[in-house]
């Protein structure tokens, strides 16, 4: 299995050639300093769409046959998946329909629309995005892509860590979030490939904590009610994403709400960078202690930085009304 | 005068070599279709101590004579400069004071006092600062390093951009924003030796235009209340400052409180990199159409990256308690 899922990033790396951007790699002293360890981020709030999901996308998208290509695709989801697959779609010229629930933010919808896809809106279910996206392709014949439950979506996001490995390996723990099991999984492939005896850590929510519940029974739990801030993490964990896990993944490490909040802050205000609570969750563990202590170079995936600052630009105009000398 | 500026850059760069960050370039595809040009943006806010400032901090700390750095060194400053000069002196094994407006915001004080330098808090007026600096001045003999008027912090600003023409070079155009005028002097100087014939373009917000008017009257300006969202740009113009400006500086472009607002929000979102508003006055030309459009090359340099993030997180622990499914 090892080598065939090999061959699927290899290929996919190619098919991403050119139309991803190789995102840079950031360090920070005060990171190393807490984490007594030598840490490399890779930026992928820098890739295309804001999250590594374009490469998943576009991997999947560009890999579809001629004739599948025509019928269109289609994928149901509140975020970062919808983006990617939109512009990717738009890249391959390929039409795209996005199933959205109906209280998903204004700028995720006109984000979406505004790469030319779809917008479909449904009820804030699970059971009814599943039964809106059955309507559309019964209706247009478009293909289904899943956001990670999909062998040439995992393919593209473990493009990710081959970069991240070959701009600063080797490594000794990758650190990625766990949502639906695409980015972990990549990543998992790619280390049992590249590196020798790397740990792979998930990093999950404890009020989303399916995957570890699911490695720990050795089944995989679908049916729970995430608690998180991390909204790029309350997908449950897909089929073949567990397959991978449990024979490539060392272990999950839970972290509170609080924790996720402290770790964003912590990157913004440090490293300058914006990073969406999912992407903090990877972080985390470095900050509190879990992960790190012995001098480790440890490679860390930041996946997103889409983030609703709607608030704290009203507050800016509040305030800014008010500036004066100080 | 050219070569003799430019000597002085060349000198602090060498001082600056292995003790700066030699900051990363970014580009953005949304900003070069807005523009209709192809623009660099220098990332000063990765700065160490989150801006541009650090390089003329220790520029001049650097430079002193080994009589001078046994006495210590002294500024007055609500921001940026104070923290860069209370790291450099830390660098360097020198004794700093910092006087600081007792309404500044708790985060910068224990900033400055996190680095070692002694904080002595003034009422908030530029009167108070000088009296109490000159007070302690008298009691400790420290030599006062002003954060723009000087020929090393100049010279040491203007390595950013060296760096930017090397990396991205060369350019038709660079921005930088104008408060008390040192990051634009250093750029106006690397620019006249390194490029032919480049603008160098200084961006001011309309509320704190001191540079715009001394510029067109030929009568430095130092009598105004300034009235900005961007506390880094305050500041009155120096007197070295604008004599180099007057002979190096091409233009000064104004921009409004909104469009601060608007650039910042842009680059956040867009290019998830924290900048203070500060640095969104460099970047507003480029997004109302003041500058470019005919397919320039345009070097920008970010200056900072320092933002109180209080409101947002306070906004985002409340929000968070209720977060679930979506």
């Amino acid at each position: 299995m090892k080598d065939r899922l090999w061959k699927e990033v290899a290929d996919a790396r190619k098919r991403l050639e050119g139309v991803v951007h190789v995102t840079p790699t950031f360090t920070s002293s005060s990171v190393d300093q807490i984490a007594k360890s030598s840490v490399s981020f890779k930026a992928e709030n820098l890739q295309r769409t804001g999250s590594f999901k374009f490469r998943g996308a576009y991997s999947a998208l560009s890999a579809l046959t001629e004739d599948e290509r025509k019928k269109g695709v289609i994928t149901h989801s509140s975020g970062n998946h919808g983006q990617a697959l939109a512009l990717a779609a738009k890249m391959l010229n390929e039409r795209a329909f996005v199933v959205m629930p109906e209280n998903a933010p204004a700028v995720k919808r006109e984000a979406v629309a505004a790469y030319g896809a779809m917008v479909i809106a449904c009820a804030p279910t699970q059971s009814a995005r599943e039964e809106k996206t059955r309507e559309i392709i019964e209706q247009t014949s478009a293909v289904f892509i899943d956001s990670h439950d999909d062998l040439r979506v995992i393919a593209g996001q473990a493009t990710a860590t081959v970069e991240l490995i070959e701009a600063s390996g080797p490594f000794d723990i990758l650190l990625a979030p766990v949502g639906g099991g695409g980015l972990i999984a990549g990543t998992a492939v790619a280390a049992s490939h590249l590196l020798d005896g790397a740990r792979v850590i998930g990093c999950e929510p404890a009020g989303a904590d399916d995957a570890y519940r699911s490695l720990t029974s050795g089944q995989r739990i679908t049916d729970f009610t995430p608690r998180t801030i991390a909204d790029g993490l309350r997908t449950p964990l897909g089929k073949l994403n567990f397959e991978i896990m449990q024979q490539m993944v060392d272990s999950i490490v839970l972290v509170s709400e609080e924790e996720i909040v402290q770790a964003m802050r912590f990157v913004w205000e440090r490293m300058k960078l914006i990073i969406e609570p999912s992407s903090a969750v990877a972080v985390a563990p470095l900050l509190n202690g879990t992960i790190g202590g012995n001098g480790e170079c440890i490679g860390v995936i930041l996946s997103g930085g889409n983030v609703d600052l709607d608030g704290f630009f009203s507050l800016l105009a509040k305030t800014s009304g008010s500036a004066s000398q100080a």
